[in-house]
């Protein structure tokens, strides 16, 4: 797969779809691997919330009413994509967000990679994309919830469970 | 102690300090326990970060660049705060607050409570407020780290480590 030496240049590129300003961080990739898509990462790409149902979808994700999940983009502080291009048609293939009170703490939520996407290297590259603009902005400490099968997933990024002790709670009303 | 028959009764205060519309959630405490002061909760009382220092400093937590403090709490979805009133005299005594994306999940952090107010049930009032607050504005999930000697406290509050074997991460850069 080998395929990261010039991740994350910037390239301009002129057919916007979002009216933010777009910026794309194409990936080097294995033709090999990828054959003739390309792929990019984003902070800033608008999603499409049916797209993204289906993303969640296609990893067996529980269904969350739309209305919700917009708030939930709303507010939070980072929204990562990734994309396939491949030919004219670009595909949301990898998601992830991230809450924060924009100083001390980040939370990483919702991090997926389209099933027809894993096991490439990509998760491990949008994760570092998504962990390098968290500690751009100077937010100390980035932490998440890893389900089980994930944990070390996560520690081969630099993640560490239960750091001294502290432990990972979830309120459950009786 | 026994002082929560009617926790979280609506008052209406007259002087108002803060600029925002001021809600005072006023205790019923045990004069035995707790003299002639009152005490209350609130969501958005002003609070003064020199005052808020000092509650951090009384329990040991390591100083903050106040700058930094004051936008993470610009950017908390909610800060809650304890008061003790005597006399003319109103005191914060506890605090608390929780980042979230306003829909899904909320993560609560920097929970304390003076040494002088420990151990009285007062923390355990404090944090069910803060709940009943989140979860009022039906936020499905409420999370937070707790450190390794507060897993207890924690848990006697209904909230549960690592349910399903998920586990709270934080990320060490080499
Ligand atoms: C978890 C997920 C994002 C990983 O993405 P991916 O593109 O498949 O991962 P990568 O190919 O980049 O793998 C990176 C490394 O982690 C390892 N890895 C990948 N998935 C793993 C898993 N589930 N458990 C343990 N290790 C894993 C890989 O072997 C690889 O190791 P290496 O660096 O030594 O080669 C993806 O599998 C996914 O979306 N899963 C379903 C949704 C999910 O469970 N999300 C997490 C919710 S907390
Ligand atoms: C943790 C803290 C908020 C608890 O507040 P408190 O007012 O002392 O707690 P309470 O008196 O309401 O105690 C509630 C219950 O928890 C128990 N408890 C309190 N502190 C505890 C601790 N550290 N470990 C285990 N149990 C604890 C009490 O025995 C009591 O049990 P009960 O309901 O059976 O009577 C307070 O001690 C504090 O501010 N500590 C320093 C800062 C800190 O460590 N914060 C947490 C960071 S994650």
């Amino acid at each position: 797969m080998v395929w990261l030496q010039k991740l994350f240049t910037k390239t301009d590129n002129d057919n916007i779809l979002s009216d933010k300003t777009d910026e794309r961080d194409w990936l080097n990739l294995d033709p090999q691997v990828f054959g003739r898509s390309k792929i990019f990462f984003s902070t800033n790409q608008s999603i499409d919330l049916y797209e993204l149902e289906e993303l969640c979808d296609s990893v067996g994700w529980a269904r969350r009413p739309l209305r919700k999940v917009k708030k939930a983009l709303d507010h939070s502080y980072l929204v990562a994509s990734a994309w396939e291009v491949r030919g004219a048609k670009t595909s949301l293939i990898g998601f992830a967000r991230a809450t924060s009170d924009h100083a001390f703490n980040a939370t990483i939520w919702d991090v997926v990679i389209h099933p027809r996407f894993q096991s490439k290297g990509l998760g491990k590259a949008f994760m570092k994309y998504v962990i390098r603009k968290l500690r751009k902005d100077d937010i100390s400490n980035v932490t998440l919830f890893a389900d089980a099968h994930v944990v070390e997933f996560y520690q081969r990024l630099g993640f560490i469970p239960d750091p001294e002790g502290i432990r990972g709670m979830f309120y459950y009303p009786e």
